[in-house]
């Protein structure tokens, strides 16, 4: 459910240091870290590939085809935040384009995660502004009915607090709770710690089955070799 | 974002009385009520059409495939509850069937919103166990992985909380916070003492356009009309 | 592409006689009567199974999340009248209700045909008013934008000119230019009587093989027979 | 990969008793005993609610919107069989109406599983011929291009063979291999016998956590209760 | 409803300088200069990035599965015209490859634009051809059935007659009628003027609710500000 | 149906030169050499554009969310192959990545096809390792239940037998049967060679209504021009 009408100026925000190095371990490594949680909808996808963000949320709650919340959110906006928008019914019109984009990146937005529709796709990918959408549309939206800013929200399907940890990339989105990230960080870095020595062994030919001692109970669940 | 392996015994329900009395009033009377907020994604539909069900949340969180915490939940389910499942990512499997549906029966439940697939949908009818659900599939499930028993989840791209109330009939399902039922109730039952006079007058032939004053707006908006 | 923000009251409709026949004769034998063409797509779908109805169409233009024109196009509705109803962007929200079809019932509409949702569906049911939808959802929608009455509109994909006939059952929805309608009904009248015949052959065990004499065409295409 | 032209008249038929009692279990007890496989995708629906069904397949390849085959594959069904047909890419045309229904029928088939879309559905039920399909559409289709008939087919993601048993409910379609019937009916049977004492003891009020001795392993796996 | 069988010649192709204009303003552009309609629907996506163009359209009517009428159209083709085919049904099978695209290439085509799919798409990029369709498939089609060339057609929901504008690019593609092709290109051009001058106040930082002189109807419509 | 719990060993691979001869033809040419059949449905598309490739199929049946027999088919490979991934019903969670990729392209592996989600896209495009997949997905996957290795599987609606050839391209995936592999080749390089000099044609103007002598055929079958 949600709150209408309202803009909550004052939010707390994850720890910046955590935050922002969360980005160079990616959505999945950070998801695992996570015991497999927090992640988005698959559908959510990059405009354009290449792109790998972390930021502190400022939420939106938008309605189907009414983009005038996304001004009041610029105003929210500090650098380092990702903005995240929810629309309060399935819609795929087209709610962001580049000059909203220049108006985000000027207050310095890192990206924009929408469960909606962005359009000028072409100058987002010039302007360097990452988008991660459902879907583009050149459909334009009025500026008719309130939504809310900064009120937890449901984005392709997870709950966004603001002031939460976000991590996309080209695998997807992945959502931190403000009092998770340190751990999660921590987590996460050893994960990726520990892969690389992995990856070693399993170019030079290592199988997994042996590396991760898999015979054993692969034969115990039932596993047969027929030659 | 989700706490895994916990199961929170005691909730605080939404008030008794009020969330019963939502039922009567339907989920679209009490999606207007709230500010046409707290409505569960449209692909969630009744397995069975006619029933018109209210009751407190008590909440499920499952991983694809595994319908192991649905017995953990059965145990925390007290009269006059409806059982709200999520997943951890899209399935459609069948998660629930008429042995769980006895055994919730036999508990007091209401009915099932589940996000996902259920089973033995003849049997459920027989039995009149309401359920709302994503799908409806064969496919059964393992018991393998722990996720959590009222905890706030998303259902169907809204968020739950244990203890609000739910109102599904054949339109969708509703969600409305615990600390919001006693004054939607009142606003829903305003919107529906106020729809009786209106259907008489409409039923009469007067229209809309006339009833709710529309001309003006409509001309000062543009609208010609050509003969 | 869309006239906006008019209403043309004088529509030429489609030959009453000839269009009120078509009910009969169904969505499918109307739609081989115009050559296989005519139909909407097959996600327009009754809410409730087992009306068959035809009528002329009265067309509404709709914006996503806007149900104003709705109270609009209700003024031009006359007895044997369909409403069809498309929006410019894909929506799935419950743009109509009990209360609109206590009017367009009132007006002399015979059923509403919508590229969108609609809901109250139970009381849709008992009073007798046939839907065909995109969808059910009980998210209401709110008056702010004009669209056109009486356009040619595209509705699921269709066509649909004011004043064509629209014959709709639990196949489909069909549309027929006012132009086509009587020899449309022709046609599918001489369909209908022929199939009476082949009906009775089939069930005294004739295969289609031999009445329809496919045999020789479908060897000649290479059907081989393997014992 | 599909053989095309080809029609195999002689084909090894399940054991005709073994089938013939698999209805009664259902396509949910019956994809349990077969280790949870063998289930079509739960998009296939039957096209009205409450038919149990259970026969030996007579197996067709179409193409898009080409029915032709169909008659081809009528004159192969024996008393019991049930068409499974398939298509050689997604399309959702109506191939089959009453007419093919009165053929079906005269020869002694049960039921039509079909991987598209069929129409004349409210003269199919008054006829009591069950389908279960992929959609619903009053589309016509043409005769013009060879499939086969009684080859292996992939329907709604299956493998089906000639002669395999078709189990077809409100739950979903399953596919026994011919060679597996006999003993998958007992396995099935053997679930279902267990079935009953369970109903009784969960209606009494008993947990599944305690039925299945479940809370141990859950402790194990870590699971906490918080007061 | 659509006219089978017929190829007409002579059509009135919208003001070449007009239409040719339209491409550089783009999609979303002429969309809202035509007052937020005339897009095709979102699912339309151009085979690879980065094309924007415009046209007039010589439309075709094809039937699921085959493509004979592609080859009928390649005549009718003058340079500047972008070709925008419709189909009878949903298919998503591949219409055009490189053959085809060599030959409308030759005739002068400037794009496709296909409510279907596509093949061949490496060598098409290579080619410099640019395609917009609803898929990508290798399935091939046969050449059985008369559809028509140069009627009135719904592509992707959007009733295209011959000769109208289109304007493609990343966002989508609009239909412009051809006798708004003037008109829209002016009112597009005053709107892109118009965006230089915003963008260059909204990177200085200046918000978008002062620039628009939103406060002041947000305040009216309710919103409040928490701190 | 499948078998459980079984790894095959020694699998007969198609002809190796053969097999590798099909990647220059592409799946288009390929699955027209075969009759326009072979091919998986078009929503298996490439991660990455550009990548052309063919190889023998080992096969690997998964479960929802379980990735558990991925390692189990690591083993299997062999130079040249190409490892085709079913999974038991719908999922689209992330089931490979890149260590996993590491440990295939170790084996020899060329390509995985898996009708399901796989995630670390950016460092699979860096490994230059092809995936075609239905989906991109950071979740990731448990290891806990046996499916089976060199089974017959469905994958994206096409059966693929261990041994078959597997040609993959940007245009789709295509499985031509081991026994048909030579004569498949020579089919499609006949094709293929006919081609170029139908693209000379085409590209000096000349219209495929000439060239393929369609004229009389469209004559016959109605069409006329109008002028």
């Amino acid at each position: 459910m949600y709150e209408l009408g309202v803009v909550y100026r004052n939010i707390q925000r994850a720890d910046r240091a955590a935050t922002d190095s969360l980005a160079a371990l990616g959505s999945a490594t950070v998801h695992e870290a996570m015991g497999r949680v927090g992640l988005m909808k698959p559908y959510m996808r990059p405009i354009h590939a290449g792109n790998q963000v972390s930021g502190t949320a400022v939420t939106v709650l938008l309605h189907p085809g009414d983009n005038w919340m996304m001004h009041v959110v610029a105003e929210q906006i500090r650098p380092g935040d990702v903005v995240v928008a929810a629309v309060s019914a399935d819609n795929c019109d087209g709610f962001f384009g580049d000059l909203l984009a220049t108006s985000f990146q000027a207050r310095g937005a890192r990206a924009l995660v929408i469960d909606a529709g962005v359009r000028d796709v072409k100058t987002l990918a010039e302007m360097g502004f990452p988008v991660w959408s459902k879907g583009i549309s050149a459909k334009g939206t009025i500026k008719s009915t309130l939504g809310s800013v900064n009120i937890p929200v449901v984005c392709a399907g997870m709950i966004v607090h603001p002031g939460d940890a976000v991590v996309a990339d080209d695998d997807g989105v992945v959502v931190v709770p403000s009092a998770l990230v340190v751990q999660t960080l921590q987590a996460a870095a050893a994960r990726e710690a520990n892969e690389g020595d992995k990856r070693i062994k399993l170019a030079a030919g290592v199988l997994g089955l042996d590396m991760y001692k898999m015979r054993e109970p692969l034969e115990k669940a039932g596993l047969r070799y027929v030659d």
